[in-house]
């Protein structure tokens, strides 16, 4: 028997409408290199529908992939709305690849058109002619004085020469592809995955709930984390949907532009990665950040002593969600619930550094790598975390790496390795290709870096597996200093010696400039172990002791 | 192009799972007439896994629907569970239809099973042998001492004589139907409307919105309105999703009852209809209800007076809501938006006082009844609001009541009549059939009604239309005065003349002792109707003035 509801498909046509209708006279700010700009949701709705008028001036195909190589801005936010609506599909390139990822993915994608802001234009314009399927670049001018190539359109003058469409935006079929984001993966080629209608706009829905984001027509969102990262985790659909004002920090990432903006609009919302916020934490002494209610934090586990040392300075933790592009992303949250209240402070910052629960519609379970048996939520037992829900990839564009990242039974290999405690809450451990197996034992270098970044004198820290003889591998941590300290590779081994298991202890301790990063701001322990790849050492003389 | 996002159906067998494996350590309470009971999640999963077990052995079929005769109770949360996670349909029955009605809809339904309170045998047991299709009736016992008929069965046995089912629940298509209520229509038979699981996951989602209920981990809710009546307005699945603790009243819905239950547990969010919300009003004082942060009201308008008087006297305001069963209910919600935080106090309970914006995923549209054009958002016009989404009905079971109810296009005609303003703040005017039409022009009965209701020494009012031979119909009031006070015909009209406009003053006022109510606390107008059928007045003279 069938239920007797109306068959509307979900699609970010209705998140448009809605924000169009209701919210017409709340604000989008945009930083730019010639100030800050505001414009309303009223117009900035007219303008969506002249650029969907624009698509199809263009040319681009009723299912075609609209490129765009942009900042956070509210023009971004334009051609957020007006590919999906229109039917196309939304491919937000990370300006941050090397080149020939960038040509690879833009190829492989098809893209038809490209939009990119002047800034940009001169990591692009080398690209251009091995751009096969672009037929048309358009430049969003902000402010940027760099040349433009000839034959590249002017985004403001397409839209002034383009009637708004009149009518309601329909897609008809909620599956239908709304974007595409791939995967800086970093082995093999990048890899597309494919946001449906159906999963944006159910993590939309999911940035609204109490107990995640909790997206409000109060709030005042700056995020930070690069719309062209996962959709921004979900914040620009979700402020649309929610009414909330948007603050977009344009080309300017630098820390001291964020805290501005952060104190001058009153954001009660931010969401990036960890350098972000350990670049901002020494700048937010006497800024007023009393409207803040939630820093989010994401794309690499945050360190316990960060998110404490906001706690203490700027009176809120950093509340962490993991995910990945794979999982549009949110799939946990760390968002304290009501059996915490008991702990101590410090057992509070401890469940701060969890990756947290999952979010309604998520399914995760953890598998051993080496046996494939689910494991255990007793939070002792580890497992590679896998995922599976209406908003998480079931295979990559073109089919690609479907086998290895796949299950057979549907599930995504997260290639992240971590516990349980019995509500839920993960807690990272590693990824399965950073773990160090020492002895045949598993040995987690993410663990064991928030072990190592807890030292006051340290900044960040990265650890890697070097050769060993008699363990296979051993770990080597990769440390930098914090600002104006000094500290020895003795006094992180007594450091941590109470902290860790002793066969856990490093080898070596090497001391370095910063931790290579990858263009989505993850640590790049290829590049750490590409260096240190000759690194010899004998080991501990045994496994056992604490 | 489709997207690559997994295909896994939005339905109800993830909340039980969820919950049961998440929020294990939550407290389901319910009190009953022998005291009040509590239940961990953990322990009432295991009792639906038993029910499910219960459900095979009695023989249900597999889409059988599993009628419940019942209180809000932790029990009923069971039924409400096992039923749809079973592939079955949750057919909650109104307990306070009348005999000939509940018969009816038995048998339209055809269920085959009906799980009643034992409180409430005494109403069921005479019209056992009219309900052509149940096979079985289940007795639980809630502590009432009354005979139960022969062959009924008991609860807690089949309970504890069931294996719990051990796997997962499994529902592959989330149209399925998840469970139907029918409306208690004033005419006609009632219709039924059948929930999906995608309609009722989706709803679920809203209520945890920040912007809708909220419901988060850390609430302690306490449902007044019915289980039977539209899922309780979807309190019990959102709480379930969310982790939140749940407080059930049981049979006891005096307002004595549910104040000392609202301060001895610190609920935070409760719901019910005005009704009880009035009767609970005086038995505030000295009542420690700080935990509250939302008091939910629908089912009826809530006059704006009853809420000033919650905001004085509790210190929170009660949030309307608007919807109706063909609605899952949650259609609009009056919570406060930051455009409004630089009103007056007077003009913030004046948007209290409507039914407030549309949902995410709800689209309201206002609709003239004479001439079916589509209405502009300018809080003048007035229309019938209609309805359209993936919560709303369209059509009810075995498509009776189609044509009148529905419109071509497929959206809901809600039969309610409102103005909305340009934020989307829909305002109820009246009901189409209650309208009054003077000389060709539309009096919104409860509008009228919301104005005498704002006289403090008026506890409700009702206006019907009486016949008049120059202007076809008029208003009349009737009024029901505040315990203990006296006021009289001509002081309420004096009190209305500055505030509607002449020809709005009704022509005659009779005091009554209660306004009848319908079976789910509506206003009934058709029995006033009834009562007052001959009415006589002249009306006045002309239609000009304010």
């Amino acid at each position: 028997m069938l239920g007797l509801m109306q068959d509307r498909p979900l699609t970010l046509t209705h998140v448009f409408h809605r924000a169009e209708q209701y919210f017409g006279h709340k604000d989008v700010v945009t930083a730019a290199a010639d100030g800050e700009s505001s414009t309303t949701i009223a117009e900035w709705a007219v303008r969506v529908r002249r650029l969907a008028t624009v698509l199809d001036t263009l040319g681009v195909s009723g299912d075609g992939r609209v490129g765009t190589f942009c900042w956070n801005t509210g023009r971004h936010l334009e051609l957020y709305l007006a590919a999906p609506c229109t039917g196309r599909v939304l491919h937000t390139l990370n300006i941050r690849l090397f080149p020939e990822q960038l040509v690879y993915i833009a190829n492989h994608a098809e893209d038809e058109v490209v939009f990119v802001d002047r800034s940009l234009v001169p990591l692009l314009a080398p690209l251009a002619d091995k751009l096969e399927t672009v037929r048309t670049f358009v430049v969003i001018d902000d402010g940027a004085d760099v040349p433009v190539p000839d034959g590249w359109l002017d985004y403001e003058e397409l839209l002034a020469a383009a009637e708004p469409f009149a009518g309601t935006f329909v897609v008809e079929d909620e599956n239908t592809a709304a974007a595409m984001c791939y995967t800086s993966g970093t082995t093999g080629n990048p890899k597309g995955v494919v946001y449906s209608h159906r999963s944006a706009v159910l993590h939309s829905l999911i940035t609204l709930t109490a107990d995640a984001f909790g997206l409000s027509e109060r709030d005042v969102v700056l995020p930070v984390v690069p719309m062209f990262h996962a959709n921004a985790w979900g914040l620009p659909y979700g402020c649309l949907l929610a009414g909330a004002t948007m603050v977009f920090p344009g080309p300017n990432m630098t820390p001291q532009a964020i805290v501005s903006m952060l104190e001058r609009h009153r954001v009660t919302i931010t969401g990036g990665v960890p350098t972000i916020w350990m670049g901002m934490l020494p700048l937010t002494e006497g800024r007023d950040l009393s409207a803040l209610r939630q820093i989010l934090c994401g794309g690499s586990a945050v360190p316990r002593s960060l998110s404490e040392s906001y706690r203490e300075k700027v009176g809120i933790p950093i509340t962490q969600a993991w995910g990945m592009t794979e999982t549009s992303p949110i799939a946990t949250m760390s968002t304290p619930r009501s059996h915490h209240d008991a702990l101590t402070e410090d057992q509070r910052a401890d469940v701060r550094a969890r990756q947290g629960q999952p979010a309604p519609f998520v399914d995760i379970r953890l598998v051993d790598p080496d046996t494939g048996e689910v494991q255990p939520w007793d939070d002792v037992a580890t497992g590679e975390i896998q995922a599976a829900g209406a908003w998480i990839a079931k295979e990559y564009y073109r089919g690609e790496g479907g086998g290895a990242q796949f299950t057979e039974d549907g599930w995504l290999r997260t290639g992240d390795v971590g516990t349980g405690d019995r509500y839920g809450f993960v807690r990272l451990v590693d990824r399965t290709k950073d773990l160090i197996k020492s002895g045949g034992e598993w040995i987690g270098s993410v663990e064991l870096e928030n072990e190592i970044m807890a030292h006051p004198k340290v900044a960040e820290a990265a650890v890697i597996a070097i050769p060993s003889e008699r363990w296979v591998e051993r770990p080597l941590a990769c440390v930098v200093v914090a600002p104006g300290e000094t500290v020895t590779a003795e006094e992180i081994i007594e450091f941590l010696t109470p902290r860790v298991a002793k066969w856990w202890l490093p080898d070596a301790v090497e001391f370095i400039d910063e931790v290579p990063k990858t263009s989505v701001g993850k640590f790049s322990k290829k590049t750490l172990r590409e260096k240190f790849g000759g690194y010899q050492v004998a080991g501990p003389t045994s496994h056992d002791g604490a």
